[in-house]
This record gives structure tokens, C-alpha cells and sequence, in this order.
């Protein structure tokens, strides 16, 4: 059985994992988000690869550990990078984690490429309550890219989700993790107000999981990855309260994450599913 | 009639508005701007989305407040996606601004597209001197996409292309402000010599003028994007003297901006056009 | 005859050199880098543009002091201008670099054109010592885009790859230049260990060598740029061990470079190539 505590211990334990294997993660991310996702991953001990053409998706997909797939700002190439990579991950069991952004009416390309992905089930789908809840078939009242439910009132729809996934992260004010593994949702609690005003921390939070999913289980790997956020984001917010210097500090905490930091940071709630 | 100090209270106004209301603005960008102007928009109160595709473009511009498109470094899918979205804007009467980067004979496809673009009435069209003067019919000297002409001698033949748009914003070590609205030219001055050493701040203040251009009137969301960019490079060199120090705190007062520092540090000047 | 102090001697000139032409440098380079790289090409005194498309390719490197073609996230369209651009720069032999990261066979599109390129004679390649390793035939141990070789093994193996370009240039731990134009190897010592957990750097130092080859010698300008980057390392790291606050710094320095500082802190050493 999970509690906070033990859940705890897992999330070290993926992250020592992470800093001894420094997986390989490939990314196929957004324009916005390529530079800051390679970094975060570089900063938490991954070693990210933004491979993102059609020409070469399946064979390196083929040698990554893992994948992340993120819908930003698609071209044309990317889409296709986007189903080879996704298709052969699941062929070679690679974990592969799903970022639908922007998923509803509006924008129809992405979306319809979202559904066409879902087959090729994705380890790990996360958004924020908007997305998720679009995707779970709910009418959702996004304003652009920008969530405008929140995730509080959202995860429960979210479980409709794990029949095409196993795992499901929402991220909000507090965060959600669901999983077929767990009989609890787990609420992370952290981080700091600033991180909805730097762009692409959702981006890179995708990044993240995928590379805590190549040395954990999956509901841990995500679990993890917001841990990580969240503590980082709480001890960046402590020190700098003001957006540049906030988000240099937080790059720092990533970098600077380790077994005590989680240990004595670490805010993990479970909330029974009944 | 207008004087500094009405025009002072109108910025001000802008920015609250700005604030309230969090306008969508659909940005179609290069990618060395993506991420900065993002975070610029983020900072000053808008919701920026990044959508930059032809098969989104329509429906995404439908729903967006403002519209910024810039030719940095454009792709086929984005020549295509700014011509529907300038179309759509243009249609729905969704303000929509142009920054011609590179403008001249040397680049021709974009200068072709812009050419395209301007019989869709964007409401400004922001550019340095070089930029400005070349779309104004003037053989440059532009170097690339840098200014190698002083705004000072150039506002004048800014005039002309009051017949394509409302409104003509040129920067450079003063920016000027002309409009169909007003019959002087607004000169703005502040900021710091170590704007020009960071890439893409011309791009993303292109950005800010489409946010601001969501909540006021054409001449007024120019001068107020231009004046929010010149007090927070002020405020930011006076603490940073050093580029990338200079650059977070750039970002810090883009976000820390307000009514007190705009009446405090706003530096307007009406030039009679006669 | 070279040696250690003359080199010295001659990299100061170039960095002069460089701030009094701010030489306008074309960058075809990756979705991650194109922000970073434009940022250290201004930072460190020339004038960047980040032109990538075919249809503008030929015109602008016409115009362009130097080119640097980077190979990290290629789309079509990219890899039509890069033939173009160094079609072009060779043809009216304006310098340009080649930097073919993830070179290999799994990663066999971006391969097949650097073997393309290679007819264009670039004036330098430069990439980790796997990608070097890569390119000379030798079969390679990489990782994703990084390197799992170090240079100390390598740079013997680079010598073959002198038939093809005037100088090749490996990063690591330590970085070696090699050239047709000396009989000696150089060995640049300095930089941090927190560089390689910042993406793009790499990337960002393949543009600095383009800008340095507008001014001076090829073998020069790739010491040159070699140098400043591991200066400003150093420099940086002394004021600032975590990786965010390094990042800051290290734009900081590579600003601030002067006469004075790489006189004071350049590490070169002569290798005999016997």
C-alpha cells in the first residue's frame, strides 16, 4: 500500500536513478519550449535529444529511453516525427509521455492528431485541468493555451483517461497524479505563482517525466517529476520573488535537487478515490 | 489634443486594462524570439499562444484579442498561417501587428509576403529605421537584420505608410510613434544602450504592442508598449550593468511595472509633424 | 613559428578585430541553440542573423562575412538552405563552419547531408570528440548528441579530416584545434564543468568561430573563439557555482571579454603532431 511516505522514498530513489543513468530522452517539443526543456533536463541529470524530423524519428526513438511528445506548435514534419516516434515506442516498450496542448474544438489539427497518438498508448498524459478535461471529452472553456478550470475540480474526470493510459498528471495550482497502479490520487502541493508567468514550465514538465519514466515506474516517474518542480520552484520562490531572478534560481534548485531536499520538501497528499 | 501628460494617463490606463483583462494575442514569430517574447507577454499581463501553423491559423485568430506577426525567420508553413490569420484579423477587426524583419531586396520572399500582408490594414507596423525607411520605398543600408540608420532622420519618411496602417512605431536610441490618430509624433526615450546586444527585444516588443493593442486604441497601445519596454530597460540598467544581469532584470520590471514607475519614469515628447 | 605567447597575441587581435567589424554572421542552426547562439554572437561583438530558408539562402550568405551551419534539429527546408548557403559561401569563399552534431549512423538523414556539405569545404568543423570521431570514419560511441569519448583519445583521429577542411576544432574536458596551417596541435584548457549541463553551448561556440573567421585566419579564429568561451567559463564559474547564475554570468563575460583578460587567463598549450 502507498502512503506519503513511502512514496516518498520511491521519488528519491528515481532520482538517484536518474542522476547514475542519465537516460537518454528525446523530445519532439515546441518552439517555445526547446531550449528550456533540454535545459531542465540537463540541469535534473537527464541527457535530452530534441530529435523531431520524420527521417530519423523511428531509429532514435529506436535508442531513447524514453519520449516526449509535446503539441506547442506543430509543423508538419513534427506530426509526422510525432507518430513514428510514438508508434515505435510503443513497439520497443519505451515509455513515451503525451503533452496535449492546446487539445479542444479550436485547435482541430493538433487535436485530431492527439486522438490519432492515443493509440500508441502513452505512458504518462499531462496537461493542465483544461486539456485534461477536453480530452476526457468535457467542453472546456480554455483561453488559449492557458488553463481556466481548476485542476481541483477536474481529476475526477480524469480517470476516465486511464483506459488509454496509465498514469495521468495534472498540473495547477496543487497537481494530481492518477494511475491504474494506485487506488489514490496523489496531490503535490509547492512550487510558487511565478511558474504560470515563465513560459514553457509545463513543456518542460512534460520533458521531465519522460526521463524519470526511463528509470522508474510510471506513476512514480510522474509523481517525481512534479516533486522535483514543486520543491525547486517553493525554494527558488523563497529566495528570489521576482520573475527573472525567479526563474534562474529555479533552473539552480533543479540542478541542485538531491535526497534531503525531497525528503525534507516533499509535499505528498493521498486522496482516496471513492 | 494631446500632451505628455494625457498621453501619460492613457498609458497608464492601458497597462491597468492589460492587467484586468489578460488579452489572448496570437503570436506568429521566428525562432529566436518564441520563447522571449513569450515570457515578455507572460510578464506584462497578457496570455501569449504561439500558433503559428496554417491549419489552426483561422480558427485560432477568430478567438484571439490581437494578432503580432513577425518575419524573423519564416518557414512555408508560417508565410501560410500569417497570410490566413492577418486575413482572418483583418476581417474580423481583430488589431494586428507587423514587423517586417530584414525588409529590403536582399530578402526578398519576406519582403514579397509583406508586401502581401499590408493590403490586410495591419493596425501597426513596428520595425527599426532601416526597416521602416526600406518599406517606405527607400533604398537601405540596412546590415542584415540590424539598423544602421538613426530613427532621428528617418520619421519623416515613416509618414507615407500611414496609408497601410494606422500606426508606425520605429525604434532605435529614441523610438518615435506616428499615427493617423494624433497630429504629432510621439519620441520616447529610455531604455538601455544593452537592448541592441540582446537578441530578439525588437521582436517581442512587437509582441507587447499587439497585448496592448487588445485594450486601447491603436497610438495609445504603441506608446505604451514602447514606454513599458523603455522604463523597465531604465530601471533594469540603473541596478545591472552587465548583459546577462541586465537581461533578468529586464524581465523583472517588464512584470514589476506600474502606475507609480509609468507616472515616475515615462519619458514622452511631442514633436510637432509640421 | 607558433608558440604559446604569439597565439596569444594573435587571438587578441582577432577579438579587436571582431569588435570593431562586427562582421554579420549568417546562423543556420537548431529549434534549441537559435536564441542562445544569437544571443552570444551579439554578446561577444558581431552581428548575427538567423536566415534559414531556401528561398532567401543565396542572396543573404552573398551579403554574409561568414556562415555557421549547425546540424541539431534539421527541417527540410533548413537542409535545402544549408546546401544553398554553402554552396554559396564557398563559391564566392566566404568562410563558413560545419558543425555536425549527432553525426552517425543512427542518425542517418543529418549524416548523409553533412557527407554533402563536406564538398563545400568548410573552413572548420568543429563538434565533441564522438561527432569528430564519427566523422573520420571511426565507429562511435555517442550518446543521443553527446559525447561519450574524450577528446585526449580523439584528436589524432581528426587529422584525416584535414583533407576536407582547413581546421577542426574538438570541445570536451579540454579542446584541440587542429589545422592544416600549424604543425603543432593546440590544447585550450579552461570553461567549467557546468557548461555541458547548458544546451546550446556547444552549438552557440560553432557560431562564435564563423564570427571569428570573418576577421581573422581560419586556425585563429577557431583558437579565438575556443578561448573566449573557456575564459568566460572560468571567469563565470569563479563567481557563480550553480547552473542558472552561471548561465547568467557566463553571457556576462563573454561581453566583457578584453585584451586584458585573455592575456591574463588564456591556457594554450602546443602539441607536437609527431
Amino acid at each position: 500500500m502507498y502512503n506519503s511516505s513511502n512514496i516518498i522514498a520511491y521519488v528519491i530513489d528515481a532520482w538517484q536513478k536518474l542522476q547514475q543513468q542519465t537516460p537518454l530522452v528525446q523530445c519532439i517539443t515546441n518552439s517555445v519550449a526547446a531550449n528550456y526543456a533540454a535545459n531542465v533536463l540537463l540541469a535534473a541529470g537527464a541527457s535530452p535529444a530534441m530529435i523531431d524530423n520524420p527521417f530519423e524519428a523511428e531509429s532514435f526513438t529506436q535508442i531513447s529511453a524514453a519520449l516526449s511528445i509535446n503539441m506547442g506548435t506543430p509543423t508538419s514534419e513534427q506530426m509526422q516525427a510525432m507518430q513514428i516516434s510514438a508508434q515505435t515506442a510503443n513497439k520497443q516498450q519505451i515509455p513515451w509521455v503525451l503533452d496535449p496542448v492546446g487539445y479542444g474544438a479550436i485547435l482541430k489539427w493538433r487535436s485530431d492528431m492527439v486522438d490519432t497518438l492515443l493509440q500508441y498508448h502513452p505512458a504518462v498524459i499531462r496537461g493542465n485541468a483544461s486539456e485534461i478535461s477536453a480530452l476526457a471529452g468535457n467542453i472546456t472553456q480554455a483561453k488559449g493555451v492557458d488553463s481556466t478550470l481548476k485542476s481541483d475540480d477536474m481529476f475526477q474526470l480524469a480517470q476516465s483517461l486511464l483506459s488509454k493510459t496509465s498514469c495521468v498528471a495534472i498540473s495547477g495550482e496543487n497537481d494530481y497524479i492518477l494511475s491504474n497502479t494506485m487506488t489514490c490520487i496523489v496531490k503535490i502541493r509547492g512550487g510558487s505563482h511565478l511558474q504560470p508567468k515563465i513560459t514553457a514550465t509545463g513543456c518542460a514538465l512534460g520533458a521531465l517525466i519522460a526521463a524519470y519514466c526511463a528509470v522508474a515506474p510510471v506513476h512514480i516517474a510522474a509523481i517525481a517529476a512534479h516533486v522535483h518542480f514543486a520543491i525547486a520552484g517553493k525554494l527558488a520562490y523563497d529566495q528570489a520573488q521576482t520573475i527573472g531572478s525567479f526563474n534562474t534560481m529555479f533552473m539552480d534548485y533543479i540542478h541542485m535537487m538531491d535526497a534531503n531536499l525531497i525528503q525534507q520538501y516533499a509535499c505528498i497528499e493521498l486522496i482516496s478515490d471513492d
